[in-house]
């Protein structure tokens, strides 16, 4: 299954180390004026070799559009696009045809399918949420267009955290520095750490919040089409997310009810608003008009600039000898990524609740 | 969005004060002897009325199946059913036509659709998982033919937490108390707060834990059909939810990735297993063969035995009397809707597994 | 897979023999009134009984309505509904527990799900069409508020064909007679055929047409979600049916391009139409404002009451003795169903097109 | 929608004269060996420019496959691949940007989305089926694997009709002339009569016959994807045409049931087959082990080189000069569409299959 939404789709392909990956946006909603630039500029936030905090690799994803837009106006019809890859070093991964490196999915894929293609991951590998930041930049120019904005920012690494809501942040902040912390004290300090953990070889885990803003009340589908649930969905289908929760989330749970009711409030327009924000901005599934806010967490991922011992596809014991170029905290470069999911679940959702009512 | 699955689908109906709740199974393999009686008993244990800590309110909530079995097999054929409604007190919401109660979904479903059926919450209620768990007890069956067990119980609620894993619990003694909760000594606790919460006319939130076992490796279709990810979506569509995590979840993310490689092991029978299972069974959306384990968060719910004060569609402010009969917490009977979430996940990815290979 | 549509959806249950048949119809938009003596009355239209050329099986295939309706106004949750059977006389089956009747389903459902309801034809009877005529009676009221009309009627029993285009016909007429054809000379043409054709113990085949009106430019989806291919595929779920065209059809083969092209006309209005329909109002799977016609062949069907010698799932020869009670010819009560399909196909094809333009 | 399928699905993308075409091919099994070969050699029998009865545009038409493949085997990753489109003369098609032609999608496109790529009928161009063909490569060799072959021919030209069924042709002498007709002498006529057409400046439509062979029993699924329902949605989905049949057909229609029965026979070996095939190797909608053969119209398309009066989007009179360069008669090109489509329906099928038994 590699495609996600309903009537705004995104179908995406391709493996680490294969000629190009890339994928098909559907049911983009003809009459976007697309800026070329932004879209190259989301996957540049993602790409790995950005900063010190992220893997040495360099690659230049470089997209190319190859259909679904018309002078620069998207059409209604799909948008193909690929990017090439590039960089490869193929070499790196001999050792790796036969191993299962822990908490890799070189096991899982090969129970699964009978063979895999153990070149940097293959499907497995994060390199594939490059189509995703694509998918996502078409999504979000749609709903720039109808006022609805995404910002996601870091707001822990490993047991940094920062801990005030984002209202008390400035979010214009996030791409000040490289771990994409609106908080300079913090990032300053979640920097430093990444450093140490890569010195040791090692990774670190973190967490990702967002923010969604301007979305009417009224959008997202009861009772298997839930915003929460979508989200939820989209959200763990990123690698190494491990948990999600929107508004209150786990916190909540020690709360009384009493506590925690958004009261709803009438302003001088007449219009219902709500004073305070606990349920997350979404309310049976459904947008109430509050900003919609979730944190996703990120295991420290397995790729270790250490030696490993681990097993082979025949049963034998084998050493893996640290190599290649990774990311000791994927979690910066997560941040954008986390945004173009958000976007591609928002558009469909926004897309699918104009058949709400005859 | 009433339908959730791909191949073992379900799609449900029903509001809280209509005729009767129901759905339709589709997808079911043919050949499943089906025990009724089990069936009826997990809606038992979800059913109001069962217990101190849970609602007064008395719904027998008897099933009657329609069709898709032959002589106590299923024959391929959608299984549709329903489930007449009763003991309703529509009198008792005679004031919410027009109010929004804060933190329910009265405002956003009248923004979606323009109107609604404002009797017990109609299609909000958490009236409909009852049709959910009919689904999960045929799946389960189908399951437990396969050797996979699915156990959830409660392990938080308010602040009283089951601190360890579920290994070191004895999961047998789950139905054995009110609160579903497998360790006695915390039940009690749990037991007792949720009658001192209930006393003063408030509620309070929780944590069901649950547990996959027998799953073999290789379950889970990349990327867009993750196993975490679709487990996430659908415990996010139980209402009342604000958060998932498997796995190590959010705690995992202090980690070091050294700490929490799951190294693989190799058996006397030559078979791969792991010795440590921070990745709660999944890898690269994948099954390993390990136990899935991973928790869903439930926020306490929003309809309190307490005058409330609120707005109307009118946006007039109005006083909303404490009345009806409702659930102090709802932990206890989402453990039964858990359970059977987990269950249409679980057969579905294994039933499209099949396809994985020529 | 007992599901079809896309946003407006229907997914339905049930068997011959069974309890009940049924559906949840998903996905109507809210702010609807519905008028519940017309979906019994489309029922009616279908239901066996109702004249000579029909079975003298006498079902009242009265409609329950469970849920989605709220004072009479469709709510935007899924509408379940169940029609009870009754007259049911499976003892009449007996012996086709083990026995294949040539030209049915009960060899590829037994070779598929390795057991099936052998009662009356089981889930491969045509008594599900029944709740696709509900669902298809609930969009028609959706299109009829939008405009959009949909009018089917035999137009060809065994040879007996009516020549002209729809509109030379007078469609109103379809309902005079118990075939359905708008023409009353050739309607008793074609009684008399099915009355001799009964008389024999045999069946006769047939033609349905159906005619759109009304719809607007610019529905449909491409391109695999063309109008004619919805159309098609809608049409040949519906049993006995072994054809589809639309427009020209398959006697626009013949022609030359220049002799059918449909020239497009600007009225005073400054409307864009067409002079000529042969495209039959879909051009590139999109509507183009002009009508949309189809036909629909069904074959005479397999149930004779006459003695057939046949083989069971033994391999054994068996003579099959003639009970029960059958159409000598499905036609006239398949025009309601046809109707019914293609209002679902339309609705469901006119809420998509909500998201085509941003 | 541009995505067909259930578990084995293709979603394509690219206009006539975009930068390329292509599409994901997703769900294709693991561990199919493929022969790139082929998949352009399937290409190849759909380009323009092969013989003189088609288009006299040339292009190379050369598939790059980008991902899913490793060591020439399939991993069950999603197939990413494009074909650059090349010759392309935009410069022909200058007067469309206004202009609406008749019987094509210019004024639906238009209407449907608020603007379109007119250059060479954008994606309504029947240029995106060479994507198909790349999709139903794949799904072919999986096919091949199983035993299931599949065969289209022409069977007719304008009038001229190869009347026998295809049990009575040689298939092997489909390739064996320009119009794909396996009677040779017919093939002549029909050659004929498309370089007299062509002569004046006009089409001419055709039927495309195909046959699938070595289905076993059991394959398809009642109620809503039913084979011949799916293999209607497939063949009706390509441009130009406008009816399909099954088995008897509409033929079928004048004869009586007890004429049209498919007796059930026992083999020496005990296997269950059927004398007569006028169901078409399909009962209930699952195949019955028998031949599946079906039949598509295409129309004369509306591409004609002579100059055409029309209207513009401004209703403005305007004369269409001919140009470019266009098939007199598309049916031999569409053959390997028809076949293509055939064998992403059956894979499909036959792997959805995979999940009726327990």
């Amino acid at each position: 299954m590699n495609t996600i939404g309903k009537i705004f789709t995104f179908t995406g392909f391709g493996e680490s180390h294969g000629a190009a990956i890339g994928g098909v946006i559907d049911g983009m909603p003809a009459g976007v004026k697309i800026d070329l630039e932004k879209v190259q500029h989301e996957l540049d936030r993602r790409k790995p070799g950005q900063s010190a905090v992220t893997t040495a690799r360099k690659e230049s994803d470089t997209v190319e559009i190859l259909s679904g837009l018309y002078e620069g106006m998207t059409t209604g019809c799909p948008i193909g696009f690929i990017i090439r890859n590039e960089n490869q070093h193929s070499q790196d991964y001999g050792q790796l045809r036969e191993a299962f490196r822990p908490s890799h999915a070189d096991y899982t894929y090969t129970t699964k399918y009978g063979l895999r293609d153990h070149r940097g991951g293959g499907r497995s590998s994060a390199r594939e949420t490059a189509t995703r930041v694509v998918a996502g930049a078409f999504a979000r120019q749609a709903l720039e267009q109808m006022g609805v904005t995404i910002a996601a920012y870091t707001s822990q690494v490993g047991e940094i955290s920062v801990g005030e809501s984002y209202k008390d942040l400035d979010l214009s902040l996030t791409e000040s520095n490289p771990v994409r912390c609106p908080d300079p004290a913090k990032a300053e300090e979640m920097e430093r750490l990444i450093m140490e953990v890569k010195a040791d070889g090692d990774t670190i885990g973190g967490v990702v919040s967002c923010v969604i803003s301007g979305l009417p009340a009224g959008v997202g589908d009861p009772v298997f089409g839930r915003l929460g649930a979508r989200l939820a969905d989209a959200m763990m289908s990123i690698n190494a997310s491990k948990g999600f929760e929107y508004g209150m989330g786990f916190a909540g749970v020690g709360s009384r009810g009493s506590e925690i009711l958004d009261p709803f409030t009438v302003g001088e327009d007449g219009k219902i608003g709500v004073s305070a924000n606990n349920s997350g901005g979404i309310q049976g599934g459904i947008s109430n008009g509050a900003d919609i806010y979730f944190r996703v967490a990120f295991k420290p991922v397995a790729t270790l600039m250490q030696d490993i011992t681990t097993v082979d596809c025949h049963g034998n014991e084998v050493l893996l000898k640290a190599r290649g170029r990774h990311d000791p905290c994927v979690v910066p470069r997560a941040v954008p990524i986390v945004e173009a999911m958000a976007a591609i679940v928002i558009l469909d959702a926004v897309l699918l609740n104009r058949a709400a009512r005859i």
